[in-house]
């Protein structure tokens, strides 16, 4: 920990709830004291390393709820690594990412979760926490999940998606659902309808149809609002909460609006790519629709007003990335003649805050909802509230000095993750980071990074602060 | 204001997103810092005077939208005066009402304002401001909206009710929902169609049926319904917010849900008496149910689950108290043999932040939702943030030392308000006001009143912030 | 009565219900057999006058529920007299309509109903029936509804459109609901918010937008929803059953599909205009979209969909023409400069059959469906059940002789009714009727017309029959 | 077929459509002419048997769409044969069954169909068709679908329920769906999540819930409706229409209704335990319980409302008897110590067109509805039109007498159905079967059975007629 104190001064510091004028004072990592700017309290905080603010905003630290960092899939690992893809998530404000362990269909939690501890010691340059991937329930499964929702990691990824690899099937989603809601963990799930789809993928290759832009007609909306209606009955069933990942069909968002209008328990989660891009990028040609490849798929543009029309009446909570890069050069060729082939998944954790800023420009959400959905909510959703998402005394000093009016343009040249393109190559956002915080260090500084790897630790979580 | 300066010590600060340990620095009547109990800046605020919080909840005073003092209705005036009804509210750890001016019928809105400036001038404990029933809507009216709007009186109330006195035909309403589009108002209204049940009342009455218990039956749940439902589709067409007052219907937060789902900018208000009280009291004998006679009126029991349903999903964002008081001797008695002559309305000022604790301890909602429907989003949807309803630096010290685990029994012979009974008597609840500070004067000090009329002054209101 | 005994031979004979070859017997005005074409007992009738039907749909008369002959409206008359009109209608397959008879406000129902009565005696070609509208409901009122439910006038029309006209405040609605459902009468709706269209009207006008394109966009859709709910809620206060006349919007439909998924007696008509016309039509240039001015008016061609649907799905019941033609020339024309002046109504009587078998050949609707919306549906709807709307023993023998495959074009050059323009010019349809007997009398023979004014009678009619 | 004339005489003819006081000649088998009843015509049929039906419901006989005779289940056979089952349909005025060949795991259509033939021919009472049910579906299955729609097997039944034995994944409903599309067949499915129910029951049974009223437990409402939407949007994917057997649940309904809204050729089908029947009859003591044990099981009484709503407004369109009956004695009590070994089945045939005349009598349903409901949409539905299900000229001449006056008591000691219980002992109704003409033939004459096994005849079906 620092033994240094920071103030950061004169911005205007926007949380979920508030907008103020205020100094904020951090010292050992945490933030000690808010008070209002140009105020004598706020004045006698002289002896501290003082980051100017003015005319800027002061922000929590980014929590991302969803990235994949070295992940196997399909023979190829994701592109970053838990040093290049925290380094990004540095670069983009995000200071703190959940990535997810896997259980190997046959191993058990702990050999899976051992070996994420693993990937990560050493390596992050912001703090991180993990799901866990539950791809095996059996009786020892669900013994495990209430030692790992002890041991902080707290949630639990179910696939109906993916036969063979991932796939639960009702029984064992069921199962995992009474087990979390008895040991209050949270699961998380991906809905679609992985039987139905792979009929629909066996008979489009059949036909001949293999361009990326049929990954997107096969895997249909309707397969994703069916398995998102499921899930909320079992979880129903379960008498459990339940979190559905990277919701992107306005059906679904649908699904989600009716159970909470119902009074379940239900959250969903979007993704910038869902929000930003469409099926019209599926179909860019020479197979560059394949850096587009992700599950759920890209859907047509209508369907976004769906998801910002959720994220403002809150059938949608959180803003995640679901980053899970692979490069177009080597790894997205793989599915060159077999759209079935190319591994799913997109970079996105270091333009997750600049995008959900453009956001608030562009008259989509409110500032403070801004920081909700990125933020505050994915913190006490995954347990990790009052130490992140928000700007309190007592609070980690994850902050982000963020300037509103700095102009940028997205591009595979100038990101910070290990992957060789960019889903928005060329597009202008208006907003950017200039400094970030982790636990009071700087680890951008004026657009430099001046973090080091290491300095992220695990950060055990706990249960859900989410419901109720 | 005050030149001393004061601080917080020890308390849990709740505000609609943030639980935290931190001192609360006051001068000059505003927050100016919080600081982490027990670290070294706090401890550095030594020239202050000291509240001490350990063990208790520190909170933003109370926002209570929607009150009648000295209202007259039916030949006869609520019981509170602007001094007494303020007082009670202070008592009550609510240190903002907004009450409604009433423009007569072929009057101005001018005149009516000017009439209840008049009346609250010097009078308040706390800090007031004003809505303004719109009674009479014609191109002078809809004119001097606008100027309203400019002076902070920012919110409009109307009624689908009341033939003849408040009432406003729908081209009334849809003209100044859309002025209030124009000019940035908010149109609040009373949805019953009243016209209907005053055709149900004139035969009840006919039937010998005068009993208090008939004004619940006569004003059905299907009629607030469909005013709501009307109102919300006359907002649509007007292209303007809508915020409906008093909900108490399980049909009528449906028809707000079904247009929140579509996106409408559509918001409801509920009421301490429809979340605790029910048909069951207005039918109590020897026209007891007289002291439960308000309009809307109360509902049986089961409509309760979907009130605190709807608090719990955002599809009501506000709960006010109504608070509209009629002495049972010489007021309620006026409808003795005719239920229509009842007064309308509940006294209820005092109680709304310990009924809605008592909802916390029940569990129907969390320590912070609790202060966002009593406290951060009136003040928001009323244009009076960051002033009002949170604690920050800069906002006005109107703060509440709350103990989480003292027992009170309301009644009329301990209460504050200036009426002869308690809809609440004998009512245990968990939790009590304290200490209340209003712009750093202790108004309530450790359950004495330390208050007085006319510290309250008005507070002009801006337009809503609550819309995005 | 006609003493010769009719065999229409070797068609088609469709009912709501049945196909089946079958030759059908005709004495004293009735069908008195149906036999299997071909079979002896059909071979047996001998001594009959034979109508060739090989190759021929036969099929009921239609029932029109919704006409307006010689209806005065805003200073001038629809242009089809009982007489013109009736023989239009024989002239396409319609064989009963159930027009309109007027209350004044100020009068009785008793005098509007003997106005009509006098108007229709001695000229109609076809039989015929009345509704009656309610303007001015009062306790005299409500007590002449039972006299004419006991009279046969077993319906009655309320309008929530037009104030000051026909206009019903929510109020008089119902008290008419309530005594409908005591009597047995049926309440049929305008439903329109014409308090708020009126402001709309006003302010269009006043800004000189005064093409008939706006009466289109003044009486907006959601308006017509509204009122749709409201009516809605109103009948199910009083226990009432509900139809709802000329639905156009598909958010009206919705309301409609949403009260009978609750299973209440509530119906829906709408008319081929909204089937086959837009405001497409109401755009025509040079004031040629007067000739499409009706209310409700026609909406965009998206709802077309929502109403087919309806008609499927039996969330709309019936297709009526609400026909009521106004001249182009001299009577449209009234509204040159100011569409709210333009008589509201259009033409159609002749053509429903038609166009609605157009939709059978264009697989909309099933061929039994179509009689069903068109014959059997309104004569049960309105209490003409077995009489009228089907063929079988003892049925009134109107009978139509239908030829599927000839072809037609629609045009005002070739039309029966006494009115200048076509609102289908140039449209081409399959089938067309060629023979039409009413209660065994020819009245159109291989496309001549062989009836006569005054062979129509007047037929009182039951309490409805569609209610369970 | 018969050489003689019969003339049904005298009574009240009712289809789905009218109702008519007419003589019913028949002739060859078939309905020839129907004539007023006093005509001359009719009078004019001397040469024939008379039957009379004076004072009393000449109806088409009943269709039956859903039986099981001889069906195996869990080692042992539903009770009746095809000989004893299809005489007590006649004694219940049932004369046409659609029952369930089966397909094994591993075999082929063929064989399965094939076996039936065998078990029914020359054994039925009554006529009778198949539809088939597929437990494997391959690319030889998927080939066989077409040649069984082309014999005249137009429906094919899925399982959801029943892992291990009947059930098909998701992937293979998609497939057969998709077969359906092309060849015009309809998919009709058991919809419950069996997969999620197996793991309810294991949990059940280890905590030593094992009396029949369990079975009713662990088939959650919620899963039946899980299953059911699941299959509408597969079905949605497939461009296919559904058929879902046996719904009982009124989420179910509503997930039909929700469907039908949006305008989906989905179907339901209830039966009559689900309307009469309910869970406290499933609590009976003494292991009694298990007579009511079927799949989907039978809900709480709150339930039947729903049923009833849904069949009024043509959500539900069909009901069946899903007659699968096992004895309690050696039977049933299979299942003592363990539900879940309890054969799945109720006995039912006998009685369904009894039990909805109760619902005609009951204010339910209308008595139109009721020959809608039990005879011509069922007929429609499968291919059977219009041979049956309507008495018209051409139509096959199944017909019943049916005295609605009569009164009777349902028994196990007076049942024609080969099993030991009755499901409703000692109930009482008012209207009994007197005489059934089965394509002309009398099988019960004035309550004598004087049909014979073999007079039944195998039916082939066409494609659904019910689809517009």
């Amino acid at each position: 920990m620092s033994a240094v104190r920071t103030v950061v001064r004169g911005g205007l510091v926007v949380t979920a709830a508030d907008e103020m004028h205020a100094d904020v004072l951090v010292e050992d990592g945490r933030v000690v004291a808010l008070a209002a700017t140009g105020s004598d309290t706020a004045a006698s905080w002289t002896d501290a390393r003082v980051m100017d603010a003015h005319q800027k905003y002061v922000i929590p630290g980014g929590v991302d709820g969803h990235t994949h960092m070295e992940m196997p899939f399909g023979g190829t690992y994701s592109a970053d690594t838990f040093e290049t893809g925290t380094r990004a998530a540095a670069w983009g404000g995000t200071t703190t990412i959940v990535d997810f362990a896997i259980q190997s269909v046959g191993g058990s939690l702990r050999e899976g979760l051992d070996t994420w501890y693993a990937k990560a010691d050493g390596k992050c340059a912001v703090d991180y926490g993990f799901h866990m991937i539950v791809s095996d329930v059996n009786e020892d499964t669900l013994k495990e999940m209430d030692l790992l929702v002890s041991e902080g990691v707290t949630s639990f990824k179910q696939f109906m998606a993916y036969p063979g690899v991932f796939y639960s099937d009702d029984g064992q989603i069921l199962r995992a659902m009474q087990r979390a809601a008895d040991n209050g963990g949270l699961i998380m799930m991906h809905a679609e309808n992985g039987i139905a789809i792979d009929v629909l993928v066996e008979q489009a290759l059949a036909r001949g149809e293999t361009d990326p832009r049929f990954h997107g007609e096969v895997r249909k909306a309707l397969l994703e609002a069916e398995a998102t209606h499921r899930a909320i009955r079992l979880a129903q069933v379960a008498g459990a909460p339940l979190y559905v990942v990277h919701v992107s069909a306005r059906e679904a968002v649908a699904e989600l609006a009716r159970a909470r209008d119902e009074g379940l328990p239900v959250f969903g989660e979007t993704c910038p790519q869902y929000l930003f891009l469409s099926t019209d990028n599926l179909a860019e040609p020479d197979f560059e629709g394949a850096k587009y490849v992700c599950s759920t798929p890209l859907r047509p543009k209508e369907h976004q007003a769906a998801l910002w029309r959720g994220l403002r009446t809150n059938d949608l909570q959180v803003v995640s990335t679901d980053h899970c890069p692979f490069c177009f050069s080597g790894q997205k060729e793989l599915g060159r003649g077999d759209f079935s082939k190319i591994p799913n998944g997109m970079p996105g954790v270091e333009h997750r805050m600049d995008l959900l800023h453009q956001a608030v420009v562009d008259g989509h959400i409110s500032r403070r909802r801004w920081i909700e959905i990125a933020c505050a909510t994915p913190a006490r959703m995954f347990g990790l509230y009052p130490k992140k998402g928000t700007i309190a005394p007592g609070a980690d000093a994850d902050i982000v000095i963020y300037d509103p009016h700095a102009e940028q343009t997205l591009s595979a040249t100038t990101h910070h993750m290990n992957v060789d393109y960019s889903a928005y190559e060329g597009k202008r956002l208006t907003g950017r980071v200039e400094t970030v915080l982790s636990r009071g260090e700087p680890v951008i500084t004026e657009r430099e990074f001046t973090g080091r790897a290491g300095h992220g630790t695990y950060t055990p979580r706990g249960t859900s602060q989410y419901l109720n």
